[in-house]
């Protein structure tokens, strides 16, 4: 019997480690004979650079590189040697929380920086770039990022812009020919929402007045992310304004399918790619995940849904193990989930349960193994 | 698909009836076209009366009878007409709470009228008597039981003696040619406790000083008891006197099973019989069962060990789910538990899974029947 735990973290009691450690405990003690592979997973919640370093080990390399003003940042990305794979937030290079609330001003902000941190990775042998978006201060459809890497963006004049939201409307020019790295690298964009470019769900309108857009600022970025847009269309002959995610971080999402041809993938898939979960389950007999709260948001990207539709994928049981569950969650299980347990053995405070979540998951997982081998062992 | 759904109450919160209810609600959400057969049960700890009340209907035949000092009660006890059935707890015609405190005086007490009840129901007619144990003011033996239905006790000089537990040391006759219904009636002494009719675990020394007994009383009725089994040896050639159960109520177990044959059954054996689960479970694929709190104390003679034992015998997996889990709980995996499982979603108060109990129920049932059904499909 071989039976995969891939839990998340169980946010303020166990790590996701620790989770698939308590789990395989209580596994071994109904079946100690059966074949427990661990695999602590995440959904990219928490900061992809630390999930990937959790996992992966590697380097956190700190750089200095334009901020998301232009006044210089030290930031740092995660190097994997082995892998010659670099995990990069444009959140700390471009984002919003490098800002004080009067700086705020999408329109003057770029992703240069997030660029010159790849950039660095590029110098440093990556082969594989993994960019999570998310947390943005800017709104320049991903042009400062372009930048950064070696794109030139020109006014109907012919001088060159400054890559920034404010210069969206006046791109008459793009000139890619200084463009190092859009081929011969993997590029992935992790994204957790589903916003296209432009429009009333696009990246100006949806999230530019957390940065500091006023009404009118939001229509012109709005009206320049659509220039960007078609002049790429014109110039590459592709238009991926529509696409979901492409929104994410100020159009940054755009310009990397755009300029890069990147993959947007949500950061849930990302993980379950990189810790090769769909290796590991497709000769499983049993897959049980676990998360702190489950809901009707759980089935949205979150750690047990990814794991679910994997395991479906395969045709493999994957039981949820949750800290507490509310509301309506049966659009989990068209995900793949087989069931959902909470581990909560009866009333307990919720400081109890984050207290004692490591034998109260093993408990729960014991007991999720003897039905399952139970019901193995006598087929109807 | 069949599933026989078997809770126990969970008291304060929903009947058996109630939580059966729920349990087969969640069931058929994960599995509509199933096969759902709800037994309620019980195990006899709230009264056997009330269980069978509830289960079965009935009359509640009221009768005035002689109480445990001789002065008249009224009592009820359960007659199932279309069974021939009577259920007669001994507590309500010979028990302690019918005594004031200092009343109590276990020595002078008799178990006449729970006798006197019984024949009551001979005369209408039962074929079985079943006597809930447990709650008695007397340490009679059974002997004002028995003389109640035509027994006579006699001392050395051929005088007959009260049927009280200060004679015992006294018999040195027993007439039984007066006794009616110890052929053709088949009588179930119901028991959860295992003591021995003498010696320091017998039903003196263990519950005369509940009963208002010194040292002495103790010492006196010990011998008293003592002396009746050998006479019963003597006179009838066997001795039950060191056979598990009894002891109980005073040694009326004694007296029913040397004068009438009776069977000692523990209460959830009774009740599960009665409600004739074993021919629900021998063909289904699954049993469920629940209760308010299982423990470390579950595994003797509580609704769900009972349940499990019987789903073994026809090896069925069972699956409890419970208010609460507490403690070691692995005795019960040798009873036939497959599995137990808390009906709380998370972190919650007593009062709101109590309150909650019915969809608490229901949601873990469902998950649990997912669970089994995605097994049995798929089996490797």
């Amino acid at each position: 019997m071989k039976i995969v735990v891939a839990p998340n973290a169980l946010k303020g009691s166990l790590s996701a480690r620790q989770a698939a450690l308590a789990i395989a405990t209580g596994i071994r003690r109904s079946i100690p004979d059966a074949e427990v592979i661990q695999i602590p997973v995440a959904d990219g919640g928490d900061g992809i650079i630390d999930v990937f370093h959790d996992v992966f080990g590697g380097e956190m390399i700190r750089v200095k590189v334009p901020g998301p003003l232009f006044d210089e940042v030290e930031a740092e990305y995660l190097y994997l040697p082995e892998k010659s794979t670099a995990i990069v937030e444009m959140a700390r290079a471009s984002g919003l929380s490098l800002l004080r609330e009067e700086q705020r001003c999408t329109g003057k902000a770029t992703t240069l920086g997030t660029g010159a941190l790849c950039k660095d990775a590029l110098d440093r042998g990556a082969k594989t770039i993994i960019v999570g978006l998310g947390g943005s201060a800017t709104t320049d459809g991903g042009i400062g990022f372009a930048a950064a890497l070696g794109a030139r963006f020109f006014d109907k004049n012919n001088s060159e812009l400054l890559p920034i939201g404010d210069s969206l409307g006046d791109i008459a020019g793009i000139d890619l020919s200084g463009l190092t790295a859009n081929t011969g690298v993997q590029w992935v964009a992790v994204c957790d929402v589903d916003n296209p470019l432009t429009g009333p769900r696009g990246a100006a309108a949806v999230y530019g007045p957390q940065k500091g857009a006023s009404q009118t600022d939001v229509a012109r970025l709005d009206a320049g992310l659509d220039n960007l847009s078609r002049c790429v269309q014109k110039q590459l002959g592709f238009n991926h304004s529509g696409r979901s995610g492409v929104g994410a971080a100020g159009g940054l999402g755009f310009g990397l399918v755009s300029f890069f041809g990147a993959e947007l993938q949500p950061g849930v898939d990302v993980v379950l790619d990189a810790v090769e979960l769909n290796e590991a389950i497709k000769d499983a007999d049993l897959v049980i995940t676990a998360e702190g709260g489950i809901d009707e948001q759980t089935a949205y990207g979150k750690a047990p849904a990814g794991v679910g539709l994997r395991s479906k994928q395969f045709d493999v049981p994957c039981v949820v193990i949750a800290g507490g569950i509310n509301g309506d969650i049966s659009a989990l299980y068209d995900m793949g989930i087989t069931a959902c347990f909470s581990l909560c053995p009866g009333p307990v405070t919720l400081d109890d349960a984050m207290h004692n979540a490591t034998p109260y998951l093993a408990h729960c997982s014991e007991q999720i193994a003897r039905l399952f081998l139970d019901c193995e062992r006598n087929p109807k």
